[in-house]
């Protein structure tokens, strides 16, 4: 069964893009894609999404090293977010955890570490 | 390590909500929380969102009884997205697909269903 891609950008251009790792199935990281951002991860294989605070292209890793190679790109029920199945090249979070979900919210509302 | 909760809502009043079964690790639906919908979210251990389309509180599975309870939810480094590992009593997708992302994007452009 096939259908056509008809992304439903947001007032701002943007898709979410949700990143998981294609080995371990962990969630990484939650991110945003324009229509120029999809074209260059399509064009390169490299996770490439679209900064909304730098208000640019930004290639995951480009200054870190920590690239994410795409393998596959899932499109959810009402093509307003995407899912990319990816091998990090490192972690994939800015302060060096694996994955930006590193902390759990407990009932009392306090943040506590899980993972590294 | 702990740290406080400082939820960053956007301009709507809104965090993303990835959510993925805590069993199979598989990324079901991503959806939107207001501080209301966490709240009743905790007080319920049911996963309750904010419909954007609607205007309200969308407790998921209130009318198709596919009902998803929460086990741990995950807060990402700069807290404007969450991460909900539910047990779904049912399929996540309203098309009856266990995942909304049940269809993969071609190199081609024509996404092609992948999964149940």
């Amino acid at each position: 069964m096939a259908d056509p891609f008809s992304p439903r950008f947001d007032a701002q251009g943007l898709l979410t893009a949700v990143v998981v790792d294609s080995a371990t199935g962990q969630t990484l990281m939650v991110a945003h894609m324009n229509a120029e951002s999809l074209k260059a991860t399509q064009a390169s294989g490299l996770a490439t999404f679209w900064s909304r605070s730098r208000q640019k292209l930004w290639r995951k890793g480009e200054s870190s090293g920590h690239l994410m190679r795409v393998e596959e790109i899932l499109v959810d029920c009402d093509q307003d977010c995407l899912l990319l199945k990816v091998r990090p090249e490192g972690p994939a979070c800015h302060t060096g955890a694996t994955s930006c979900f590193f902390r759990r919210l407990r009932p009392d509302g306090v943040l506590e570490r899980v993972s590294g």
